[in-house]
């Protein structure tokens, strides 16, 4: 335990970051199929008396009533659902040894056994995916859970705010995404069985709070964090995913390399209730002491296993990267940048074989049935620069996940497919079109992708661009950028600039396909802002804190700005007001809007005038 | 002279930022037709030799030869052009008042005349527009220059980084626009010629670098300044100019109201390389005392001559919004959020009558070809939220500042028009489309526009997305937007962040356009990056500073990180290293990449394994 005792602090709520949004509250929604469901959402309330609610990432953590302790890990209502389908066994498991946290032979302490839990998985013969329960036509909690969650209640509000008229100029351009107006389970489980959706959720993360990864719903984020230096302890790590769901992320991958990433990752699944997904040919590599062509089937087997019984809901596997493929990088500005990519590649020339990933596919499917794991499929060629943007290496690899997705599905083992990368805007869509061809409609998951090389320190930005294109053209996910991107491992800064940034981005995309309930947010945001409630405005807004924090800075320089046209009338006059009254005068004249408009003018001219009133703006800072 | 004083400090160097960008030297290149132009790029020379030319949009303040001092202004190479053509008489012209300074009858002391020189106008029944000499067949040296400044000497390059398959598949789409593999002087003559494009070039304001905004060139940013508290002294605004130019600003607008505009407008001027924008309806509106209703085409004729004797080169006119707009707007979530908008649509209502700007517009043209300032019309109606996006009322006064095109085109004054916004990604072609409809290809500038509402405080990126959008799909020209926009007044970091957003997104949107000198930085950055050049990566990049910094910052992690790939093996052998064996190999055996692949990898294999090597990876943050 002298290990342990290194990395856990005595008190670790003050590493742990809490506390709701501000004038928000989570409520939660039960089930009408499983009435024990409790589907967390955010409620805003404003203060004129109306209510915003939001899709909640963020867990207990931001549960006023929840008691959180890292050491004890999240509560388990998961469970109970698991074991009600009768299909899982509980097993002793395999035994954690000191290879797993990078500990070798004899000089090695004892690996501490951290949150473990005894596992669960697929009694004989049996598939426990979502996938698999979907084709048999069994729509289960966690599918009623995830129409709840994406709904967002907006059952109630969806005549509210919408007319016909407004919506038939505002309406999306879907690209082929079917967005129902409302998500019923049975949508749910028709996406999963089809492979157009998956839902990460291994029956050993029974803390998770389910969700749904398809063109058809709302857009995801994922958040990379990873431990990486001496420095990082195993409580910042868990500190680390709880700020990144607060921010919004969706799902979080543990990169992690390097000592203590088992118990790293033990920690990280007992405190998440979103979906953990890792890459676990960086682990096998930790066992093979870092020599790439030393892998093998049986070592990377062992470590899935691993990962399997510790909950990991989704993995990357390069399977992709045929050795015929490696040849094709030869002319690119930026060769090989995957890491995942590279070890492979560096496997099949050192051995001159086909890859033991795509050899032994079918076998890791076996795997993934037995604990529900969805394979997320590695783009280990994506392009590391515009030059080198849907190349034929890319699109080779591509193809080849498109195989292997057949495979996965004929075990009904859930999979989504990672895309690039660096591309030029106007290559973005053709990216989409070919993962939906190729890979027959499974979710594309896409790292940016990057619009240009140029601007280091400010990759967010340009991949958020690429990011927002692409999934409004159809990608289900995006992986994040941090501004350190290329540079260095983000902060705490970056990780939130990161996921704001993304998160803006999804929901630009949602906007655009036309996500029935996209919008509402917006409205609300610009109806607080055209009536100068601040707060509201604030507090609507993806990050209260920063918006708040900016008013508030120039708060004296801002009003001195605008009270030039404010002061002398005050809100009782401001354009919205004219507006206003204007359309009340139409109304209780019975007259059309042009007459309205040639009749009241000239009234409205004199009371005008005799108010000596001046208009409102808004916009104070353009012109 | 006592306010001067309290203006303008001692010591303007300590305030005004000089000095060249790392690693970074300032050519010069002299014309053909015109062998004293004198037209300045940026050359970054590299660690391995190579040198990438970049645009340049610092003028002298990065140029260690020369001298500043904003109380004397720059020097004014273009005057000698101007007078040349023989066209222009210099007269006393108007005398400056107090009320221009903001300053009203007996109690305000007399306004200093700044840095006034004695203007020059068109001689009786003379155009001095680039516009007029374009049509009557006349290459002017203002032409020359901006050729060359296009093309950034890359007649030289054209060939050396792009071989035809790559290009192919690399391709741009450019919407329709035309962009020849080098610009001459006698395209630019022809698109301004057209209308297409304009040179906005007071003949007063003789300090300027000529520049060109166009959909057949690059896509230039501007950036909004202006004074706006007591606090902010003359000195600071010509520092903020300053600032935004190093950054890339391409044009800059004077939005300041309030006291001593006029001054500091001049000092802006004299000061300046880059065209100076304005809304002359504020300072109008500051003669009357704020009170939009008694505005007249006196007053806001008085104004416009004011500025055109000072040297500003666009002016924002809102002569769209007219009468039967304005309750178009009732219905609108946000109303009228354009300053200069809303204070047209209450004067129209106050008076129930049309726009003096409307009616009086042949009366401005006549104003604008004596100096050749070009129209900027604006849009006063522009939607303020995405519920608002591409309505009526916006559309409306689109299909006018067509018609307003046409009239001033007729008098060759040179025009461009201003678009949104807020508007959803679906919905941005549909604004560029419409322009180019309705407004007879004159160039679009546009404020973002934002994809989406939801996000204070994040408002550069917001908007950059949907900026990227439109300049790929033909805008000519970027308003800038910044982190502070709703909140607060943006201070230096954030007019940085604004500029350094718009100026990527600008760069993506001529990568994707396929303007065939755009990709050249982006390859030589990414060739930088791959081959571990980290000062040549920063160097490369928009903003050295911040990249060097966050590099820095996390430097020991980072080299920590990927010491488990590269610490083994080194740069020896990376796998660009590999890459690059496999193609000698293919190319000393004279056998096609295939069979090379299948000769070589037997070989390849044995070496790889007899070296203990491994692959080197990029992007050790991405899986």
């Amino acid at each position: 335990m002298a290990e342990l005792e290194n990395h856990l602090k005595t008190d670790p709520n003050q590493l742990i970051t809490t506390g709701p949004f501000p004038a928000s509250e989570k409520i939660f929604v039960s089930g009408n199929s499983h009435p024990d469901l409790k589907v967390p959402m955010r409620q805003i309330n404003l203060s004129n008396g109306e209510r915003q609610i939001v899709y909640d990432t963020s867990g207990p953590y931001t549960d006023p009533n929840a008691q959180i302790n890292i050491h004890e890990g999240l509560p388990t209502p998961r469970r109970e659902w698991v074991l009600a389908r009768n299909d899982v066994e509980s097993y002793e498991g395999r035994l954690t040894r000191p290879e797993d946290n990078g500990h070798r032979s004899a000089q090695s302490i004892q690996s501490p056994d951290g949150l473990k839990r005894t596992p669960l998985r697929a009694k004989s013969g049996m598939n426990v995916t979502q996938m698999h329960y979907a084709r048999q036509g069994i729509v289960t909690p966690e599918m009623e859970y995830i129409a709840i969650r994406e709904n967002e209640k907006r059952e109630a509000l969806a005549d509210k705010y919408f007319n016909g008229e407004r919506e038939a100029r505002l309406r999306g351009h879907s690209y082929g995404a079917h967005l129902p107006p409302l998500i019923t389970p049975e949508f749910v489980r028709d996406e999963v069985a089809s492979g157009r959706a998956i839902i990460p959720a291994n029956i050993n993360h029974t803390e998770l709070e389910p969700m749904i990864i398809g063109r058809n719903f709302l857009i995801k984020v994922n958040a990379n964090i990873g431990n990486s230096a001496v420095t990082s302890s195993i409580e910042e790590e868990v500190e680390k995913m709880v700020w990144a769901i607060r921010w919004g992320g969706d799902t979080v991958m543990d990169l992690s390399t390097g000592k203590n990433i088992h118990l790293t990752r033990d920690y990280i699944l007992r405190n998440s209730p979103v979906p953990i997904g890792t890459v676990p040919i960086y682990q096998a590599l930790e066992k093979v002491g870092g020599v790439a062509e030393d892998l093998n089937w049986e070592i990377f087997r062992d470590t899935l296993i691993e990962q399997a019984e510790q909950g990991v809901d989704y993995f990357t596997i390069h399977a992709g990267v045929l050795l015929p493929f490696v040849p094709m990088t030869v002319d690119r500005v930026t060769g090989i940048v995957s890491r995942g990519g590279s070890i492979m590649a560096k496997w099949c020339i050192a051995h001159h074989e086909e890859s033991f990933l795509y050899r032994h596919f079918e076998d890791m499917c076996e795997i993934m049935k037995a604990y529900d794991i969805s394979f997320s499929l590695g783009d280990g060629l994506r392009p590391g620069s515009l030059a080198d943007a849907n190349d034929e290496a890319q699109l080779a690899e591509l193809r080849t996940l498109g195989e292997l997705t057949q495979i996965a599905w004929k075990h009904d083992v859930q999979t989504m497919i990672e895309g690039p990368g660096h591309v030029p805007m106007h290559m973005i869509k053709e990216n989409m079109d070919l993962e939906l061809k190729h890979c027959h409609e499974a979710p594309f998951y896409t790292l940016g992708p990057l619009t240009t090389d140029i601007a280091p320190g400010y990759d967010h930005i340009t991949s958020g661009i690429g990011a927002a294109m692409i999934g409004w053209q159809g990608c289900a996910m995006l992986c994040y950028v941090t501004p350190k991107e290329h540079l260095g491992l983000p902060n705490k800064d970056d990780v939130k600039t990161g996921i704001v940034t993304y998160k803006l981005a999804a929901h630009a995309g949602d906007v655009a396909k036309g996500h029935p309930g996209a919008r509402l947010r917006d409205d609300a945001l610009s109806r607080a802002r055209f009536e100068f409630r601040w707060e509201d405005q604030f507090n609507l807004g993806l990050d209260p804190d920063t918006a708040r924090a900016y008013h508030d800075e120039t708060l004296p320089k801002d009003s001195a700005k605008v009270a030039h046209f404010c002061s002398m009338c005050g809100p009782k006059f401001c354009s919205m007001k004219i507006t206003q009254e204007v359309r009340e005068y139409a109304k209780n004249q019975g007259v059309s809007v042009d007459e309205a408009q040639n009749k009241g003018m000239a009234e409205k001219s004199a009371e005008f005038k005799s108010k000596g009133s001046a208009l409102y703006v808004v916009d104070g800072a353009s012109n």
